[in-house]
């Protein structure tokens, strides 16, 4: 399918200082107290104003928003054929402490701006579509569940129940607060079929793009995370009577394993990242050789196979630095995660609209989680990356040149028009 | 100086079920809540306690105690020339949380049975003999400052001020619940030269007397104990987005120094021990990278140059990690400690007790801190160590034979009789 002239329209017509505007606008709803950045966690004040206005610009696009239990915002153009399955086009606007313009923001109100386009264009879609702004994607005030997972799975008010922020403020008592009804979260799910397809244009948070010179990234998948936790234990003793020969040191393993998990991600020549983000040792004092350590090991890679043979060989280097070192080593590996992969014909369109408008796009996975994650087992569903620059995410600089911002829009237009009438059934009319 | 008769006579007054009473008896009193070993934190319900059974023991060997403003509690032998600087026979009887029976304890009691062997055997010592339990010597409690300092150097109520224990007890209020008035503690200082010589009797607390059969350590030097802090700053960010050729991991360089402490401590072949026993990695979570990682280094040696070779190389290693990781790199390296000398005279007569007892006995540092730091800069002093079962110290588990600990009494009692005579000047008479 080549383009045609009408999706041209519809990208012609995305207005990039709009757009700049209102992106500018919800970054200055999200300050508190001078800090930088954005602080929209979810369900704060901050994210309360931000959430006001992104409804109001619904308003103003002529979307008839509502909010529904769950709190996500969700604003309908109507289609020409209204019982098709509507497409969505969805982010979040919550935000880690001090994050940065883009992350999330672009993706709910480029998607606003996208149905401006297209009724600047006067583009009619087949399909009803619908812009959402998930609640609580970020999961940096609340540990969840989350809005997209609200509505595809659903969520009873025992999942809300206990769940508190770092200050002890229930999530339920917050989402009250922003003028919510959680004992009604249920009722947020939507029947099964409501999507037809589902899109979400966001930053990348790496520097792969910015590096590389990508403009657009045609998401393949969200890669696999699994994470395990290792404790070595050794004997606490006296760091001074204690000869260096009759140790048994546990952060000696620790330390070693550290560097395994980094010599072999590298080995993997980016296909798979690890991290070591959790290093505990204890009792913890300079004067008293650890008896104990306990770290974190989290893989991440589109290739679960890949994950699998490196966590095992991690696993079994740990086994042989317990017996290097004397000690014993006890290893909870949670399941390897599973990869979700983004629905072929999604990609390829991400692509033939890349093309059309003459930007660079390569297809790339995306390392950190998305709502577009719990849509994907529900309907065919992408995702369209745009570059970070410097490859910085959430803090106060990560920044996405203005350029870069309206071209993702302009991507996600287009995309949505050839999708909605690649999957529009002939109805004979 | 050949033994003497009245020497031996007194070791064979060294009566070992008195001595064994009194260990047991002391032990069964530091027991709090039925949690296994001693309780004995300074100043607490059991430290109370073992202390009135201390004083009740100098009593009823005739040495009319005394408990100075700090809480040492001082039991005094009249000698013959009271003119004389006293001789001490110095140690502790507070412990660490779940200490064991004989850390402290050995060199109070030994040090009571010593004097109490002198007086079976007829033995008039021409030097007055103290033997002193020193308050708050392992700092297991309260930080400092302890009674041993006190006495030598003073102290001054603001050095107690603001000290407080783990559940926020003021080290005064502990004082002050002890029968002590802390606004005296200034009175603890004795004057100049009143100490003609220091004498301790401790458990080894290390494993290499027990490993190579020593029975007798004649304790050359207090080692040097030095703490570096290093500080590897790097840039906490997405451990899923960032590519493993972008990271500035503090962990990285943090965990390769670990190592680098044990190599360079086991390439010193025994002369040097050095330990990690602080590592603190931040933010600390499984999914962010580490942006900042401290580490504690210490090293200790008898040889203070050797200290200072290692360090200024493990600094250096520091330093070309942070490069290589891309990091910046903060070390707060406190000055290279002194080690303390024991007097040559004290170490020979040690030896030649030993000998004359037919003990195996073998010149070595010791590797803890003790109380005779304190006395060596004002008066000949020295220790005298016997074997740890396994090495086992600070614990529960610690364990020394009663026939090692029996002889660490007779050559305590018979180096006091040799220094006694060796020390008093001709008084003509």
């Amino acid at each position: 399918m080549a383009a045609t002239g009408k999706e041209q329209d519809v990208a012609a017509c995305v207005r990039l200082p709009r757009l700049r505007a209102d992106l500018e606008r919800l970054f200055e709803l999200g300050k508190e107290d001078g800090r930088a950045g954005a602080w929209r966690l979810a369900f704060s004040p901050a994210d309360v104003r931000g959430r006001s206005f992104v409804l109001e610009l619904m308003r103003d696009a002529g979307l008839a928003p509502r909010v529904d239990a769950a709190g996500n915002l969700i604003g309908a153009h109507r289609g020409r054929r209204p019982e098709l399955p509507s497409l969505t086009i969805g982010s979040h606007i919550d935000t880690v402490p001090g994050g940065g313009m883009f992350d999330g923001a672009l993706g709910v109100l480029g998607g606003i701006e996208t149905l401006r386009a297209m009724r600047g264009a006067g583009y009619e879609p087949l399909h009803t579509v619908e812009v959402i702004a998930f609640s609580n994607e970020e999961k940096a005030r609340f540990a969840g569940p989350g809005g997209s997972r609200a509505m595809v799975s659903g969520i009873g008010p025992g999942d809300l129940e206990g769940v508190r922020d770092a200050a002890g403020v229930l999530l339920t008592e917050a989402m009250s607060g922003a003028g919510l009804d959680p004992s009604e979260v249920a009722g947020a799910r939507r029947p099964a079929g409501f999507c037809g397809g589902y899109l979400e244009l966001h930053v990348e948070q790496g520097g792969r793009m910015d590096r590389d010179g990508i403009q657009i990234g045609a998401v393949t998948a969200i890669v696999a995370i699994t994470r395990a936790r290792v404790v070595f234990l050794g004997k606490a003793n006296h760091a001074g009577t204690t000869v260096m020969t009759d140790r048994r040191d546990a952060l000696w393993a620790a330390a070693d394993l550290v560097g395994d998990v980094r010599e072999a991600a590298l080995a993997e020549k980016g296909e798979l990242v690890g991290t070591v983000g959790v290093l505990e040792v204890s009792p913890g004092a300079a004067n008293v050789i650890p008896g104990r350590a306990e770290l974190s090991i989290e893989l991440r890679s589109a290739d679960e196979e890949r994950i699998r043979r490196v966590l095992d060989g991690l696993l079994a280097r740990a086994r042989e630095l317990a017996t290097v070192y004397g000690l014993k080593v006890e290893a909870k590996a949670g399941a390897v995660g599973r990869s979700v992969p983004m629905d072929a014909t999604v990609v390829a369109e991400v692509q033939a609209a890349a093309a059309g408008l003459g930007l660079r796009c390569e297809k790339l996975p995306s390392w950190a989680g998305h709502d577009a994650s719990q849509f994907a087992p529900v309907a065919p569903a992408g995702m369209i990356f745009v570059p970070s620059i410097g490859g910085v995410s959430h803090a106060p600089g990560e920044k996405t040149s203005w350029e870069d911002a309206a071209s993702g829009v302009k991507v996600l237009a287009v995309t949505l028009c050839r999708l909605d009438r690649l999957w529009a059934p002939a109805d004979g009319g």
